[in-house]
């Protein structure tokens, strides 16, 4: 999982991209980079968070009008380095960086193809960096298919030329690399591109702005999250299998290259996105609400007149979901569990016995609010089960009557293949426990999961967008991209 | 403001101080410090979080079975550096340490005696420091008075004889420094003292927990956050004008050196202390949702049956104050406004206009909450009045059909003399504009503030407290204090 | 300035390229980094001194059993940046990386060759990053011209196909490339490449040694100055205008690409490189008492009977030739001027007046060498001569009855094309000014310079070498490449 | 081994103290700090190197006209860490700091007394910290006597009174602390003290200027390196017992507190103090150039007619003593090993046998001037012998005829109690091997150890000094201290 975004405007974009990626550090607080270009590249990278990365004299080396940024998650499985930060950069052609949400699925194979047949350096094991050098060479094997060897590179004439370059290569990727892209590339002295692979698995939105000298200003990111902050007012997504090119003198060029059925990923809907963001033409926040009120709706379908006697959420995902689900069943909505904003690490003094890494170093209950009552938890998923027991077992020790526990979304069978970091599927509870061995593990009267159709009528229920089968995998839903076995870590 | 916390174990208490100072994190962010006692003192201080300022290498070199510990909040008004990072030390006599929450008031005159009569020195400009040489030098005179000038020091007989020592300089800071005082010291050998000035303006908490050895463990704290995690139970506040000692055999020693009148701070229960605190024997939580169902009465009071179409609180102190009037008044409760845990700079690139530091980078609204609605905001308090007004104007924006205001706390008149960085009385905007003028200059329609009564009521509703008249200075109560005037900066 | 190293082993090589960086750090102490190379290649740089850059974490993950190395001098007029550290690096074709002594004369005009005709980009503005460049796309053009653009790149057969590949692309950077070249190339997967430009004009040695497994390990260096400590033997230099190619199986291939007339840098002897260092099959160290004894001669033939009572060198690389000086002359050598080894910075401090930077913090007269004597100072050379002006009036204040100078090398009037930070023209005293005014500004009663035919002389007397006409532009030699005043900053 | 500084001046004195560091560096790298005084005491401490340890923002703190210094040796054999790092201070009496060189041998017992008998604390197990806290109680101790316990502290009348007060707590010192004592003290508000025990070991001397308003200005210092550089002239020593008080208005005070045999270290003239030193009015230049007289007379005495070709030094120590001897002997003195400036580590790749440590790495011989020749070698002790071990078989290496070694240090067969670091009586080679068995370790043809009559003649000539017995313990000399065998580690 990781958060992107791109600019093209008509002042330093260093400043924005940075606002940016403060307001995309929920979708990666493992390592971040900026890449601005101004005639020359440049680019800082770092692992940690923004606001730990960026300094003073950094930003002001990262001049230029055009950039793109990144957040990355740590993924689970791969030995990631500060080699690894992205935005990664090519010299050939022209000076190429990019940056990329998803995954590709036959990485193995197409890394021989980049190496053997390309004569390419991969300096790192990323597949974001063997797109990068695949999206290179394509565009440079263009270019020189379209001159002849006498002349292999050479000027350009205009943008629509270069554009239909770009098509050629974008074609060739679609082609080629299997699995989920969102990305975003700068190519020196030509402008930006933007692209979304054919089924448009991994968010990307643009945005528009028109400068004080009446110029329009793009944006292109994973989450609308910024655009209001920065004045920008989101266009469309960027469409499935679209390219886009904004060249240096502002002219939008877009094309769909593939189309494919639509399938965005629900998990984003479920946890990863952040609640004010409108993906894909759908709200997270209403979604959210829908998927509270379903799981009240299912609650009284399973559990008929029992009712708790406070709803408590998980934090802080779940509060929207747990206060829908609280006004479907006409109980209190409670803040019953304090998250402290502030983490600390766990040291282990040589005097004393090892201790736990535990939930109730972040979380503390309130008795008012659980001492003899029937609580009801309200989480946004269940994944391994462990932090969800932890905490049932806090809220017993603080004195509740029985505690009861709701999942906003259905159980999680399956990692993903697509770039959302789901544990292997020996860790995934739900793959190895029925639902009732799962509420013996938890340690509850009572286990609700909201089922796969309420959880798809949730996200899709109403509103101007065109998702029928969004992408649920991880929940046991259809594969939809052949050979997609390959590339698992 | 600033967190204190000091243990009293039976193996190594850096770790436990260091969970403790993360769970005091949120009453000073501006810099750190633990001190341990093994025979030799062992500390680290840093500026920053304390997750980033205590590294493995610290932890491992601070050993001891007691210590110290210190958050510290940016004072406004005062120049602080990393050399004013508690805990202080002084090598005579023993080796003694201290940490302080509070502030005295006197701090120019006492800072005379020390150096010109008592001829010590001074390293900081702070009354903390100050606080420890007085205490270090009236122990020093006493063990001289005690002997007579032919041995003025030499070896102390008994753990009893060392408290009446104690005592006695104790009393001697109680007549000499104005103030409030909630301190902790570490006497290198000895063991450790808890002290607490005669009104108890600060708080100051006991915990207690059994060893596997059988033996008994104490803690004392500024507030009881981190009890539960660490398996001590809360026994009783620090009474006012107390002193305890703990011997290094594990004794706990205790005397009333002076009685006043018992003025805790108010403002603890409005914004400063964590939700699941218990201070006073007042829980904070309790206090909280009691102001918010005091806010509701006093609403209906003032508005009759007006009712907002949703309660929106300003994140996140306001949360439970909203949650309560909610229910009071019978509307819902939304949590409208996002706020992104994730914090940025403000960069200004050279060739970008002045850009201003602007509340909408931590809070994004949700349009569906907002969006021909009437919106009633409920904050803690309003002191500048610039955060509640960007946030008004960002409700605006998002297309409120009306925007009025709640403040759990009355208005802030006065800058606090013991301890609270309150601005001073010229920033304060109740204290310079009428009730009428705040409402024009937040541009909300309706505007409530609790009154005085209604908030003391809330705090001291019910329990076994011996609270009647808790500090409330900044609101406009009566000064208690002699010479007070004399330190404020 | 600076030095440049290359290794092919049967083992890691970085600890061995970290050693030789530490005897090539004269030649440049402004900034260094190192290049392995084992599939993957991997990468140290950073400014300052070699012992502050590389730590153990480093030099553990500079696997690989080639590898290069370098350091640089900080050079006048440019302005470089941490970006411009060497060793430089495209992923295009193979992933190649290089490191260069020298200096590209008509850098601006090959920019342009560079970014516009061959659409490859420019990090920084550094003639040896463009030299990279310029090798890369000219391996790769060779590559596209032997196969075709059906099939422009694609996998080599054999080492002798690659080394008649990187023959043509060296062609092409001697018939480009104005100026003077040392460099050395890591192709990963493919080898080490080591050239020098046709003129020869900066040093290259070349060394073997057998390994334990009785296989033959090679090293190039700026200087044999590491090849003792390592265990190599000096095989020979690098010849003018030829290129080596050391294939991944051990086999060395070279060939003579272009000859011409040889000018070896003269100013190598007489201050850069290290006395131990043999370049050019000339002994640094002899050189140099040849020097101090035509000095000797040539005193005789001006000044006649006239002698020192003492001859001191200005440290330390006069100390040679002041040593074969006294011996021609018989009189008494001494080290009569401490230079410390340590050295500091400037602090100013706010209530101080500006104090100028100045020899006597690094150099300390002793009164007993100096006290009413008639003192001969001898200096390698005197270029803005600001320093020998100091060091005369500190032997002055020192109570010296007569102070004279000598320089063992002729007046330097001409900034330097080639490789070496020779100040600008302006700054040269010997460019403004006769020798009697040059004497006046030392403030000494006798000046004497070697002339240009004793100096040549002096390198030249005898040995196996075949070094006519040194390289002199900066003492007012000949020019011999045309086109050269391009590309001086 | 430390080099220690302070001075009273007109003007802030942190600049200068720091270019007096950077001219003591010699005299120890392992750590160093400034303090200065100006009401307030400001220090900055660190590890490594003077030129490492201070940046501009710790020089802008440090203000003041009054300071102290500090450079550390590292001694072997007790744990040393940051926290020992000079100079120490205490805040009781007034704000005290101190430097100090030397040893105090009876440490075990002075520590009991002042932590049990004085109540005092101890931050380290530095023989320093506690002159300083043994000088601050006993100062604190003569207050009280003077004034009676009813006013134990209180201010203090004149400077004549305060010297007084002074002089009681150095003879304090020098009735209690046992060994060597060059020290020098700030007291804040009052002024700066200098004092050097009875027997006068380590060296410590005092130089004056006129500042520009005509006020006299002092600085006392180990070795009067930096005089000529900032101003100062040489006036004397401070004399074996003095104190020497400069107060706050300028007045130096000065008193004869004990008087014993004067017993200077005779190591400081071998090895020990830079050559451009003058110690206890003897030059070391001049001592050294006499060493390598004797040592010339003594090898015709031993050898008589036998020559070698050439006398080659270990450099830089020996370098005056070899030239000395060459000429006494009539034959060619030579640079003939080259030592690199430029010091590395040494790294082990996972891949590498175990490497060893190797002269080597920091030495070059020359070919020309060993190839063939009986070589001498002198070097200016012999301790371990490893070194000198190593450089013979370099010199072996590259084709020496003979190799003939000569020390200008009699054997050294004891460690130093007084503070030089030399090791352990098992490592020192003298101390478990006869002169032949030194001949055969280290593989030379020819030995020759200067004696100790020739050693302390060179050393005391002639000149105006009252030395006639130097300590060299470590020689084999008489122990003059009792009690002394207390405190070795």
């Amino acid at each position: 999982m990781c958060g992107i975004v791109g600019m093209f405007s008509n002042h330093d974009v260093a400043a924005e991209l940075y606002d940016s990626l403060i307001q995309l550090q929920h979708r990666g607080q493992d390592s971040a980079g900026i890449l601005t270009s101004d005639s020359q590249l440049h680019a800082k990278r770092g692992t940690g968070l923004v606001r730990d990365i960026f300094q003073d004299e950094d930003m002001e080396k990262l001049t230029g009008d055009i950039g793109i940024g990144h957040t990355r998650y740590p993924t689970s499985g791969t030995r990631q380095g500060f080699d690894e930060v992205q935005p990664f950069t090519t010299s050939v052609p022209f000076g190429m960086a990019l940056v990329h949400n998803g995954n590709i699925v036959n990485y193995a194979q197409l890394r021989d193809e980049i190496i053997i047949r390309r004569n390419r350096y991969l300096n790192t094991h990323s597949d974001s960096e063997m797109l990068l050098q695949l999206f290179a060479d394509s565009l440079q094997r263009a270019m020189i298919r379209s001159r002849g060897h006498s002349n292999p590179t050479g000027k350009i004439e205009s943008d629509e030329d270069f554009f239909s370059l770009i098509r050629l290569a974008v074609a060739d990727i679609f082609s080629l690399a299997k699995g989920s892209i969102s990305a975003l590339s700068v190519i020196n002295g030509k402008g930006i591109v933007a692209m979304r692979d054919p089924y448009g698995v991994r968010p990307l939105v643009m945005g528009e702005r028109v400068s004080a000298e009446g110029k329009s200003e793009y944006i292109f990111a994973s989450e609308d999250t910024m655009f209001y902050m920065l004045g920008f007012t989101l266009v469309r997504d960027v469409l499935p299998g679209e390219v886009i090119y904004v060249s240096m003198d502002g002219i939008l060029h877009s094309a769909i290259i593939e189309e494919k059925p639509f399938c965005p990923c629900i998990f984003e809907y479920v946890y990863f996105a952040r609640p004010d963001a409108m993906l894909n033409n759908v709200s997270v926040y209403r979604a959210r609400l829908r998927m509270g009120q379903n799981l009240g709706q299912e609650w009284i379908r399973t559990f008929g007149d029992v009712r708790p006697d406070v709803i408590i959420p998980a934090p802080s995902t779940a509060n929207t979901m747990a206060l829908a689900m609280a006004r479907e069943l006409g109980v209190n909505y409670s803040e019953g569990l304090y998250k402290n904003p502030f983490i600390g690490r766990t040291f282990i003094m040589p005097s004393q016995a090892m201790r736990r890494q535990s939930v109730r170093y972040k979380l503390s209950p309130q008795r008012i609010e659980i001492r003899n009552k029937n609580v009801l938890i309200v989480d946004d998923s269940i994944v391994r089960g462990t932090t969800s027991k932890e905490i049932v077992s806090m809220i017993r020790d603080f004195g509740a009557n029985q505690v009861w526990f709701a999942s906003a979304c259905p159980p999680v069978v399956s990692p993903c293949h697509y770039g959302v970091d789901i544990p292997t599927a020996e860790e995934l509870i739900a793959n190895r426990q029925t639902q009732e061995e799962v509420r013996n593990f938890l340690g509850v009267e009572k286990l609700l999961y909201l089922s796969i159709e309420a959880l798809i009528e949730a996200v899709t229920r109403k509103g101007r967008h065109n998702m029928s089968s969004p992408c649920h995998v991880c929940l046991g839903g259809p594969h939809f991209i052949s050979g997609e076995k390959d590339g698992i870590a």
